[in-house]
């Protein structure tokens, strides 16, 4: 062959000397396969459920029991129940339902208990199974139920979405999107609880969450048992006033594409409403049902619904622009009292009134904090709010805000009528005073940790987790189960306490195999939580310098600067490639409080990539500061230095997925001088394709704030090498976003590169795709930067 | 700003010192506009119709009138006629007409005239016009007809689609595509000469031509008007068992995609009936309805219906191979006969016999001769056929071979009964001898140049034509006018000649205002034409070496390297950008004889590919000798030298599109040593996605000849820069080839660059697009040949 200095593919294999990461990360989806999850305490807390798969690579889940003395059983089994359960055969309901909660797994990826703990409901590939839990021994009778209607039942009975066994363990729920229908736990004899009618099935849903609200507030659900097992919370949905949308797979012209109702921001939301449905003698059919009268005009979204036992039903809905909320109880009748409502009859549903318990207002936005609203047992009301005086995200009760200033209240767990369980994250400035349990380790316990404590009602602090991480946990009984990662683990880890003691649960993930090197920082004059990090291998041990990757997300909502490990491990991947890789968490990013949160507010564009531009800015400083006191360290011990190399300020690249593609996009778009070439994965870029609930929460209503914030109009600045990455079967950020950026990059004549992804959603679990989408991205930069 | 080496898109605007070339060929559609086009002599021909539009830069085409004397009459303006005839609204199945045509004007792109020369029919924007030309004066009055139907006609009359006026003038008839609609040319009052039933609606569609015809088999009508003006043959085609296939258009998620059958290679065609429709007393609705009986299971394509003066219909029907096919004479009644024919009843439809005339077969495949077969007016028979002995496409009369061999005969003009007037490539092996006007240009009257002579039916060869072109003609009476393109003139040329004068027909388009530096040669051992084109600027003036660029089509069925200036305008301006270009010609792509042609059957890829790379091999040498007699005639004239850069082989990139696109493609995948860089513009990929007539007709019906020809299973070959360019809109070669081809290069890891179009077809008349494309096909060849 005539030799040629023309760019070639050849050295596109992964390096022989680095783990291949891409694939094996897809293959374990993310390094979770294999590990335990969805941990759930029965009785007096030393009994657990969970669910787990066989091995690091294994994506059938199955449930197990997991006992205070360590001893762990198997209850279900997938392969055991059903011949083709590694045939993934879900129902494209379900399929959309998982994607929304970003769930790759299979088997059984989720499950309902009842109260006692004795019963338990699940589906795989659309067939109901229930597990009848062994009183005494550790052992389940788990059977596929038989779900049928009597003689002239009318009303489909599949998909099964979303299978809830009622509070006493007789009946199962579930919603076929069309109807919510209601199943004897031991007959498999099905009734129906709420229907839409037959005219309206195009656009409206019963018993599942809308878009929006899955997407985009957490709240996956949509039916809720009351405590009595006779009541039903439901929701039902009109999408029709949304626009109708085509996800298409040009790939494959002989498919049709799949219309959906997609809440495009700027035009109209779906109208969501809340049915009460009381069932009759047989418990399994509806005998009377009444619309909860909120107004839902002014306040279109059902953020949070709730029914604790012992209380009444809690709603938490918003105005379209989140700046105002009501905290509701809908006053649902006693069991007696049922029979004196009037029956729906012509078509007229009896209103079911409300109690407004609070409201709440924010200048810009307010924030959901999980868990919140509840009622503790005696009754008393736990709401979340966004302190602005004192720039915390505290909680309050019965209006009272009792969390100290400085704790940020990230999630409630629980509440009792002694304590609140939560998930925190602290602001030294505001907080430095810190439980004795940290007093070592008090410099990590920053916005970086996700720590769990629990709060009395005076607001005194009592760890539940000591060390810095990324941590959960969950309490019933004398039990505590604490799930999370930290920085020295290379897994997830979950620990059942019961009684004083510990027992680690079995975990079967892999692991990436890379060495860990990360130097945490605070960047720029706003002291941006940063982390740098650098290769370990041989092949750049001795440089002196470095090009740079940043390699942000970036946008609202979501820290990526974590005391967790795994939040490391792509960018250590990234480091071996011989990057000074950079993890720099902007303003709106949180964990830093509501006023940090805000500042993006109709100012994303700007003020994200401003922080990132700082963070390159401050690079040189921190790594020379860094550098001085490893010297002296090695001074003072005589050890080796573990100085960093010299950030090549002219070789600065970014790479990002989501927000973080936008992020990229734009850097190369509007900072050319700093950034020298980007990829940009599945990135927004005209916020007027984005959804309603997200977007509008940080640009409101007003088309001008949309136009200043996106980036298409853009496309004639770019002068450095950018490469897109978009999935056409994405249908959160559609393609639609990256197609016209590239339209208007053609336009204006600027060359780019792109990467249609055929098949491939908002998630990349296709090992083959996920592992070439890194080697092509890491030799586009390769090239791009070189000199 | 920090200074690097990376490289930028600073580059990319157009040079300076070369015109805008790509943005000014897609504004004037290919330097098309302005031209006159679609000749018709009225009368003894001394007058002619013509279309052309003001300007070079103007779509909108007009309809004009000449005569001998040179005056030029505009005849229909649409400007004038229509307020909003520059806002193009043509109804959808009016643009699939012209995409399958290619036709990217408006206004009026194409007329129907009477026999007499006095009525002339067009739409504009779905609106039926008719001009009623002066008998005396060269003037018209046109005026929009305003058509409907009797009260409770139940029929849609609109979209008009194709409308032809009858040989005597007093009506019209054109489709819905529902229907085959009759209407009075004065009044404007609708009869129905065919409709297809309600229920069929969706796949059956009446007096248009199905996809295979018009896009393989250039036949682009669906019905005919009979000598009588009262007799309609009517094309129905059920194309329900194609596959339906979606275009869709992912940057629009709110546009429903566009559902249509496509006839996919290897899957079922359309059922395709012909009937033949007498209209009753009004001659607007059918009276007596008959189906032709022709074999249609055996002979699915009906390649050509001809219905002449004072004969009966002819038929050409091929089997599914194109390897046989059948000439018939539909035995239509006389005009007292039809009475005696049933009547529909029942839904049962009375049967038209067929005789058949003549049969003929190919191992291969036998090529369609427009213009054939026909009758002369005295009714001798005019057949084509492919003289495999002789290695020539030939013409017979009454079965006999009268052509002469060396003469392949391209295209029959008209046939009367002296002469027949065709379009011919000479194969100067075979037929060495000349007419006299030739004599001084002989070589050039090769397979390059598309000659128009006369033969009689012994044989005798009458020049029509006297310079080596690509010619084509018309005549009437003691008219007769050339139209084509030469070598010496950047314009087309029409000329109208009578009795012994001949008058040019102004001529309006822009030139592209390149120096075309053109040398042909033949290459190799199979001595393909080809034609290498070098810079003349002064950038490249004086450059010893260049690298190459290989630009071809090389599929079958259509010659690149021809005596057209036109031919070589995109080569000339990728010369200008610093490359020696080469178009060369291999086998398959005609002029060189039957035998020539069918080298490629079942062997496209290998035997395509093959001479693309003995051309590049044979190119020092060939340009050795050019420079050598180059050299030998500045010794001898003292002149300056006009030598050519050698070719620098290890530089050689490869462009095209559709087989352009997949020979580009194959190029860098199959011949890496050779090939060092391509760009594919909608390449094939997959032949199995394409289209049944023209991929069966060189591939058969065996899917391991598709699976080898086919490019997808070599993507894991790929180590040389590759640029995919596919349009959305395409539905011709879909998107789809270009995505999985890219798809599978992804999951090989192969790098490569694709640029999806919104909004593209297989043409690319968006001048942006078609500008930007080039350059970035610039910028990427330049970098991919660095070194």
């Amino acid at each position: 062959m005539t030799q040629t200095t023309v760019h070639t593919n050849d050295a596109l294999p992964a390096d022989s000397s680095i783990p291949d990461y891409a694939a094996a990360k897809a293959r374990t989806l993310r390094f979770s396969c294999g590990a335990p999850r969805a941990p759930r305490l029965l009785g007096d807390g030393s009994r657990m459920l969970f669910l787990r798969s066989d091995g690091a690579e294994d994506t059938v889940t199955s449930l197990w029991m997991g006992e205070a003395d360590g001893a762990e059983t198997l209850l279900a089994d997938p392969r055991a129940l059903l011949a083709d359960a590694d045939a993934e055969d879900v129902p494209a309901a379900e399929r959309a339902r998982r994607e929304r909660a970003r769930e790759g797994g299979s088997g059984i990826v989720s499950y309902s208990v009842d109260a006692a703990g004795h019963v338990v409901v699940f589906t795989i590939n659309d067939q109901l199974f229930v597990s009848v839990l062994d009183a005494e021994a550790a052992a389940a009778d788990t059977h596929a139920l038989d779900v049928h209607g009597p003689d002239g039942f009318g009303e489909p009975l599949h998909p099964i979405l979303n299978p809830r066994v009622s509070p006493d363990g007789t009946r199962i729920a579930y919603s076929t999107g069309a109807a919510v229908i209601v199943v004897d736990a031991a007959t498999g004899e099905a009734g129906v609880a709420y229907a839409v009618a037959q005219g309206e099935r195009a656009d409206v849903r019963a018993g599942v969450a809308e878009f929006a609200a899955a997407e985009e507030m957490d709240r996956y659900d949509g039916f809720w048992w009351g405590p009595d097992s006779r009541t039903l919370l439901v929701e039902r949905f009109d999408a029709s006033p949304e626009p109708l949308w085509t996800i298409s797979d040009p790939a494959h012209p002989e498919r049709r594409g799949f219309d959906h109702r997609y809440p495009r921001a700027l035009t109209r939301n779906a109208i969501v409403e809340l049915y009460v449905v009381h069932l009759g003698g047989d418990r399994l059919n509806a005998e009377r049902t009444a619309l909860v009268d909120w107004d839902n005009d002014t306040y279109e979204y059902l953020a949070v619904v709730r029914w604790d036992v012992g209380h009444m039903p809690l709603l938490r809905v918003l105005d379209r622009l989140q700046q105002h909320e009501q905290i509701l109880r809908v006053d649902v009748p006693k069991e007696q009292d049922w029979k004196r409502l009037a029956p729906v009859k012509d078509g007229v549903v009896p209103l079911m009134p409300v109690t407004v318990l609070e409201t709440h207002a924010n200048g810009q936005w307010i924030d959901l904090i999980a868990g919140t609203p509840a009622y503790t047992p005696s009754g008393a009301l736990i709401c979340s709010i966004n302190d602005m005086e004192n720039d915390t995200n505290r909680l309050t009760v019965d209006g009272r805000p009792f969390t100290p200033v400085g704790w940020q209240v990230r999630a409630v767990l629980d509440a009792d009528d002694e304590t609140v369980m939560c998930v925190v994250q602290r602001s030294p400035e505001q907080a430095p005073d810190v439980p004795r349990q940290w007093a070592s380790t008090a410099a990590d316990h920053d916005a970086r940790s996700f720590d769990v404590v629990a709060f009395d009602y005076d607001g005194d602090v009592y760890p539940v987790t000591d060390e810095p991480g990324v941590w959960s946990a969950t309490r019933a009984g004398d039990g505590l189960v604490v799930t999370g990662r930290d920085m020295a683990d290379p897994r997830a880890r979950m620990t059942h306490y019961y009684r004083g003691e510990a027992v680690a649960v079995a975990n079967n993930a892999a692991t990436p195999g890379l060495d860990i090197n990360v130097r945490f920082v605070r960047l720029g004059e706003r002291g941006l939580h940063a982390a740098i990090v650098a290769p370990t291998g041989v092949r750049y041990a001795d440089a002196r310098s470095l090009p740079v990757l940043m390699h942000p997300y970036g946008g609202p909502g979501f820290q990526e600067v974590t005391m967790s490990q795994s939040a490391y491990w792509d960018a250590q991947w990234w480091a071996e490639q011989g990057y000074l890789v950079v993890i720099a968490d902007g303003r709106g990013t949180t964990g830093r409080g509501p006023a940090w949160d805000r500042e993006v507010y109709k100012a994303m564009k700007q003020v994200t990539l401003e922080d990132q531009v700082d963070a390159v800015r401050a690079l040189d400083d921190a790594v020379r500061r860094i550098n001085e006191a490893a010297a002296y360290g090695r001074h003072a011990s005589g050890a080796r230095a573990h100085g960093l190399p010299r950030p090549e300020l002219d070789r600065v690249a970014m790479i990002g997925w989501s927000y973080g593609g936008f992020l990229s996009a734009l850097a190369v778009l509007d900072a050319p001088d700093v950034f020298a070439a980007a990829c940009a994965g599945a990135p927004p870029t005209d916020w007027t394709l984005y959804d309603t609930c997200y977007t509008e929460r940080y640009l409101g209503l007003d088309e001008a704030d949309y136009a200043r914030n996106g980036i298409i109009g853009d496309a004639p600045a770019l002068r450095r090498p950018l490469m897109l990455i978009h999935g056409f079967a994405d249908d959160n950020v559609t393609i639609a976003h990256s197609l016209r950026l590239s339209h208007a990059l053609m336009a204006a004549g600027r060359d780019h590169t792109f990467l249609p992804l055929t098949g491939i959603t908002h998630m990349t679990n296709d090992p083959t795709v996920a592992r070439n989408l890194l080697l092509l991205q890491r030799d586009f930069l390769k090239r791009a930067l070189e000199r």
